[in-house]
């Protein structure tokens, strides 16, 4: 009775089961949570292999906020800032954080977002596959986008955009940017392309909730600032990062550290997977994502049987 | 040309113009921005009245930060913590820290949140205002909530809940919380309650971002939990919270302070005002606000004379 009432007082959006506690994502980390691996306790529990973390650099993290103790608005030496950041409120953020945030893009090679889980949900936008090949290392191909553009119309689908779950994991040594392509491009519509970003991947600070929105389009902007009076970034975490990336001489040693962690850890992830017969993508160059060949422990070799592989 | 397009793309909540720079809350900021104030140097400027903005103690928190450096994750006693606190993003938040906020908000009176500019723009509802009267220090009675109800319905409104813009300012001594009352009165709907708070006025922290909905419908807060993902508080402002608000001692000092400095901050206040001939309401007793009596400046003796009194 209540929910019924609840179904027509609330949107679809807001009823809507693509997100949160109902998608695919999520049933991984229930399995997960009700049995956890561990190497001697429980050597045939689940692994994590859906959250995307990199804890590889955390030393070096706090070596620097051991040695920058003005950083912090909660330290003996930052205290004297505590006042004017604590009531820092104005929608486009501090101006350093900004500068810093936009330095550190510019320096790192831009991140791979789990589009299908923050996108779907709120936008309503679904998203449609585009078939890549192993003959050719999953390369997207002029004939693949086609086909893709093809099967998404009989089925009626409006395609807006493209996104290729590949990059998730793979990207070509020569691309290095969107917005450079795109100026490129001059037939584009700017307006309707928007760029995301978020600090979870590069420094693995998911808890942080830092997350850029960079879009050509004035209205997309304008609105985004109006919803950031429910989201901004703490003025606390803003300041940190401010004076954390703001440092050339830690940020450039952070990125050049992460890079050769990043390759070793892969390195030493391969190849125990090897070993127990699962191979690898092996152009894999874009952070922390590896693509795994599992299709011989699927019990059907189709695209439903991996949805359901988990259960 | 773009304009229309946009407009076209995004929907009317995203294109209005209730929220943000568009709002009349923020022609006061603008007006406060372009010539500010200043005693000597500026003292025909404009003095900011509409920020809700409590700097009375932070002399307390920045001594209590001081003697606990393991509270932030960015000093040498809590770095060992940086990694665990940047990797959590648990939607629900960490435990410590909503049992923290609950204590807080138990021991506190509750905040009075400035709904107009928070409320409006997302929700689309329009606020109806009760008029009461000075005779009855703005009491509000069964007379004045009946005939806003009458009024309301002759404008075609549909009256879903009552809010009165003298809450912001005043209470009876006698009354405690909102979720008291409703425990009591068996025959409200409760699915159609919510409550909102924020440490912006209470603790002075509105930089922080953090924001509480106590709602009693699940599919309010599992809408809510979902809404989260983009709007999560930073696991470091989390972290820091949960360490302050769980020390008795300083929390029981910090409210009772607080209070007795508001208290002589409105006499001070009130007593300037009073000089220069501008009258206040005498029962003010719901912290940092107050409700002066500036009739006597409008050009027209009208509520929408006072709306353009900025002008």
């Amino acid at each position: 009775m209540v929910f019924k009432l609840n179904n027509q007082l609330l949107s679809k959006i807001a009823t809507g089961k693509g997100h949160g506690e109902d998608s695919p994502y999520f049933d991984g980390w229930k399995a997960y949570d009700n049995d956890p691996y561990h190497p001697t306790k429980n050597p045939d529990g689940v692994i994590q292999m859906g959250l995307a973390e990199n804890q590889l650099c955390f030393d070096l993290i706090q070596e620097w906020l051991k040695n920058n103790p003005k950083a912090s608005i909660c330290t003996t030496e930052g205290a004297e800032e505590f006042r004017d950041i604590a009531i820092f409120q104005d929608y486009h953020g501090l101006e350093e954080f900004r500068i810093a945030i936009a330095k550190f893009m510019a320096k790192g090679r831009g991140d791979r977002v789990t589009f299908d889980r923050d996108l779907r949900w709120r936008t309503g936008v679904q998203l449609f596959p585009v078939d890549c090949e192993s003959s050719n290392y999953f390369k997207i191909t002029r004939e693949a986008l086609e086909y893709a553009y093809e099967m998404a119309q009989l089925d009626n689908i409006r395609v807006k955009g493209l996104h290729n779950q590949s990059i998730k994991s793979f990207s070509q040594p020569e691309f290095v940017s969107i917005s450079e392509i795109i100026e490129e491009e001059v037939e584009c519509n700017l307006d309707l392309i928007h760029i995301v970003y978020s600090l979870s991947k590069d420094m693995g600070f998911p808890g942080f909730r830092v997350g850029i929105v960079y879009s050509y389009n004035d209205a997309v902007v304008s609105c985004a600032r109006k919803m950031s009076s429910f989201g901004l970034v703490s003025s606390q975490t803003q300041h940190l990062i401010a004076s954390m990336l703001s440092d050339d001489e830690f940020v450039d040693n952070f990125i050049m550290q992460s890079k050769k962690r990043l390759a070793s850890r892969y390195s030493s992830f391969t190849k125990g997977l090897a070993q127990v017969g699962i191979k690898c993508l092996k152009t894999s160059n874009a952070g922390l994502f590896v693509w795994m060949d599992l299709r011989r422990l699927l019990k059907e070799q189709t695209l439903q049987g991996s949805l359901h592989y988990g259960e």
